[in-house]
Order: structure tokens, then C-alpha cells, then sequence
């Protein structure tokens, strides 16, 4: 069965799904995107996803391209025609197609983009597996907060990660704390059993399922601390998670070389995976 | 006469020239590019484009999608079929298209794209208008030095130049140092006539014009400076302009709302654009 995309008010199959050489998603990274996780013919997390991308247009003086309505029924659309039942929904939205120029008018039509992609329902044996992660320093743009598509530092870092095996690189300011990681939210547990992650700024992208890990864990009663975290902090953590809204939690046993905790899945880590997969069996289509 | 772009291998109309949506370009500004400018028939300082381009693609790892000299013919096949005379050539080439995912296969076909635009000519009437600049924190990533396709932070940058009115913005380091301009390397000339501009690191594109005006300078036996200059080193320069391939050297007169030496265009300058245009008007073909 054919891929089917959207673009631009169009349906078609993802091959001849195209954008002008001239979009200045291409030529400047002048966009914005999101990615939902769809579980159980569910969308995770979809007015949160709606609202932060809501946020990104706005920072960047793009025009909303559809009411969330018509988003809404266009991503419906793309699930029902690619026949998919789990997987995630990619969305693009750029400020559209111009004669090249750093400047930009306000009066561009925006780019539509929205396809899906087809992946294993999450499982807790899915989810629970060891993850590798590396540190590298934080090379990207001082507004990581707005979820665009200036990708390429975070591409190069992560690249950096699967050339030595890892499967994720968490970055670090120069103040040698962790921000995040290349397209994930970073997370440690200290030995008296303190979830940290770091606090929101303009160096981190504020996760839709950071925040439903927040949720959960004041749930279970876990203590929380919004705080940046050092190197140190990581190597001498009992366990440690990354989170994203495809991830969603990945538990990470080796940092660095440095085996964290006992070099198992720990049980603050393998309670939040419970919690999660329990919110998704169980959370109201919105 | 419809435009004509070249991608891929193919020569199409403009409006008809397109790349998937899952190119890396669109998806991860993971590419890079090169506006050479055309003269009087002769595309500027060719070579030294050509070398900045493999630079670039070197530094991330990208595969070089044609020799120069296949790259050559497609330009001067882009600029023959366009019939143009004076303008630009601008050239892009990106990872190329592959599944969604930050990490990427070495295996990959680049994308390369290749277009001209068409432009009035040269003089030195064209060049020595008055221009005005704004400074901006510099918010972009830790490796301006390379000519990637990661631009949207320059274009905020430079949309704020334009919402007041200005030409451009020069971006200013955390030491409170300028950088450079969002598409051009900035300039001051002090009153004891030395020519200064930013030495070359990662925090600024070594511009093939930048290049151009050392070397004439040298000729003109003019004191060049090498160094990071200050905010406050611009407005009591008696100075001041920028420099770009399509620029290519403009006159600052105003600075921040500070008036720059008496407020017309500098000497130094003219000198230097006039030269320039020498330049151009005598060089071999490379």
C-alpha cells in the first residue's frame, strides 16, 4: 500500500510529495514541526502537541496555517488513509515559498506537512530496554525552547552518539551542566530517590512527555527537582531515563563509559514506564 | 522566458522544481550552500566558492554530489539557459532524502540544487549607497563557520533590522564583541585610518569577499587589523561597512541610531569599492 502525505491541501503518495526549491523551510530552516505519538489508534498528548506548536509559530511570526479543527481532521485523514494503528504523526510548517532573502514579508502562505509513520504499539517490554548515552557540548542556537526545524547541530551531535554505538547524546552548556538531548528531555534519580531534570529555559525544549512524566510521578508521590544537572551528577545518579514523545522513556545504564547505578533498568525508572504505559491504556481520545 | 532551475540531474521551470519532503535539507537543515555572484559574464572569484563548498561539505560529512568541474557546467548551463548577464548563482546541496531520523547513513545520495537570479549589474553608483545598521545578540550556533542551511536564527536576526527600518543587523558575542552581519562580515575603519574586521574563528563564514577586500587592501597599502571589535569601537569608528559575494561592499553611516564619522560615505571605503570594481572589471575568468 502506497504512503500517502499531505502537503498544501493535497493528498499524495509520499514519493511525489514535494515542497519548491524556493520554501524557506529548505533554504533557511525557516519552520517549525511536531511529532505525536499514536498508540492504540490514540493520539498521545495531541492539544498539548497542538498548543506547543501553536507556541513555536507564534515565537517565530509564522502564520498559523489551519484551525486546530482542520489539523485535526487532516491528521484523522492521514492515519485513516495509511491504515495505521500505532506509530507517530510528523507535522511541518514552514513560512512558505518566496524569492530567496533572510528577510521575509508577512503575507507568505505558510507549508502544510503531515505524514505518519507506522511503528510497534509501545509495550512495557518494548519500552524497557538499555540505552548508551554519550556527552558532547551544546553547540545549537540560544533559543532550543522553539521547536524548529534549525535541526543540523542537534544532527551532527546525535551522529555522534551512533558512530560509537550510543543511542543518544545528552549536550552540555558551557557551564558544564546537561541541557537536554539531541530529541529527547534528560533525566537522572539520585540515590535518595530524587527525580531530576532540568528546569525550563530557552536551552531546553519543554517536552509534551517530560511534562506527563512530571504528572505521573506526583502521582506516585516521587519527589522532583527541576534543576540543571552536571557530568557528575550523571555518573554518581542511581538511574537515569531520557524521555521523548516516541521514546517515551529510555532507560540509560552506561554514561559516558560509566555504568550507572548497578547497570540494570532501576525501579524508579521501570515505575514511571508502568505508570506511563497504564496512562496510555487508559487516557480519554481529547 | 520561464525561469529555469537545475535538481537532481534535471533542468526544470522554477515553479515546477521540487524536493521530497523527507529530504534532510527540509526536514534537519542538514546542508549547505554558495551564492556566487555574476558579473559582466564572469562568476566572482570562482575557485575560492567552490573550495568554501567542499570545506563545508567536508565539515559535515556530507558526500560532494558532483566534481567541479560536472558543478561548473551546470552552472554555466543554468546561467545560459536563463540568459542572464549579471546576478547570482546560488547552489544548495543537502543530505539528501531518507526516512526521518537525526542520525543519518553515510550511504545517502545528495541533493543538489542549482538556480540563478537575475540583477542589475555592478557600479560603483549601485555599490556606494548609505546603509544602516542595527546590532543583535548573536544567537546562532557555535560553528558559523560553516555555510550550512541552519539559518533561522540569522533570520530572526536580520527581520529585526528590516521591522526597524535598518539593513542589516550586526550580531554581538557574549563579550559583548561583534561577530558579523546575518548574511555579510562587518567592517570598521578607525580614525587612524586602520581597516579592521573580526579575525577569523568559528564564530563567523570566512567570507570569499572578506578575502577579496584583504587583498586589495594590502595592494592600496592600507593598515589591516585582524581583530574582534566592540559596539562601542563602531560608533567612534570614522567608518564603517559590510561585505558579502552579492554585496558586495556597502557603506555603514548609521549605527544603533549613532551617526558614523560625519555621517557620508568614508574615504577608506570608497577607495576600496572602487578598487573592488576595478577588480572586477579586469579579472581572468577563472
Amino acid at each position: 500500500m502506497p504512503k500517502i502525505a499531505y502537503v498544501n491541501g493535497l493528498y499524495r503518495r509520499h514519493e511525489s510529495a514535494f515542497v519548491n526549491i524556493e520554501d524557506r523551510g529548505l533554504q533557511f530552516a525557516d519552520g517549525v514541526y511536531e511529532v505525536i505519538a499514536f498508540h492504540d489508534k490514540k493520539l498521545i498528548d495531541l492539544t498539548d502537541h497542538l498548543n506547543r506548536l501553536e507556541k513555536s509559530l507564534s515565537e517565530l511570526s509564522l502564520h498559523k496555517p489551519k484551525t486546530n479543527t482542520s489539523l485535526r481532521l487532516i491528521i484523522d485523514q492521514i492515519i485513516k488513509r495509511n491504515r495505521i494503528s500505532s506509530g507517530s504523526v510528523y507535522k511541518q510548517v514552514t513560512r512558505g515559498v518566496a524569492p530567496r532573502d533572510f528577510s521575509y514579508s508577512s503575507t507568505l502562505k505558510p507549508t502544510l506537512i503531515v505524514y505518519a509513520k507506522r511503528s510497534q504499539p509501545f509495550t512495557i517490554k518494548s519500552i524497557q530496554k538499555r540505552h548508551i548515552v554519550i556527552s558532547k557540548p551544546d553547540i545549537r542556537w540560544r533559543r532550543c525552547d522553539i521547536k524548529s526545524v534549525s535541526l543540523l547541530p542537534a544532527v551532527i551531535t546525535k551522529q555522534s552518539a551512533s558512530e560509537v554505538g550510543a543511542d543518544e547524546t545528552w549536550m552540555c552548556d558551557q557551564e558544564g551542566l546537561i541541557t537536554e538531548g539531541t530529541s529527547s528531555n534528560a533525566w537522572i534519580i539520585s540515590y535518595d530517590k530524587q527525580l531530576i531534570t532540568r528546569n525550563l529555559d530557552f536551552s531546553i525544549l519543554p517536552g509534551i512527555t517530560r511534562q506527563r512524566i512530571l504528572k505521573l510521578a506526583r502521582k506516585l508521590n516521587i519527589e522532583i527537582i527541576e534543576r540543571p544537572f552536571s557530568i557528575n551528577d550523571v555518573k554518581t545518579a542511581k538511574e537515569a531515563f531520557y524521555s521523548s514523545s516516541t521514546g517515551p522513556i529510555k532507560p540509560v545504564v552506561k554514561f559516558n563509559n560509566h555504568i550507572i547505578g548497578d547497570g540494570k533498568i532501576g525501579e524508579i525508572t521501570k515505575l514511571l514506564i508502568k505508570s506511563y504505559m497504564n496512562y496510555l491504556d487508559n487516557f480519554d481520545v481529547e
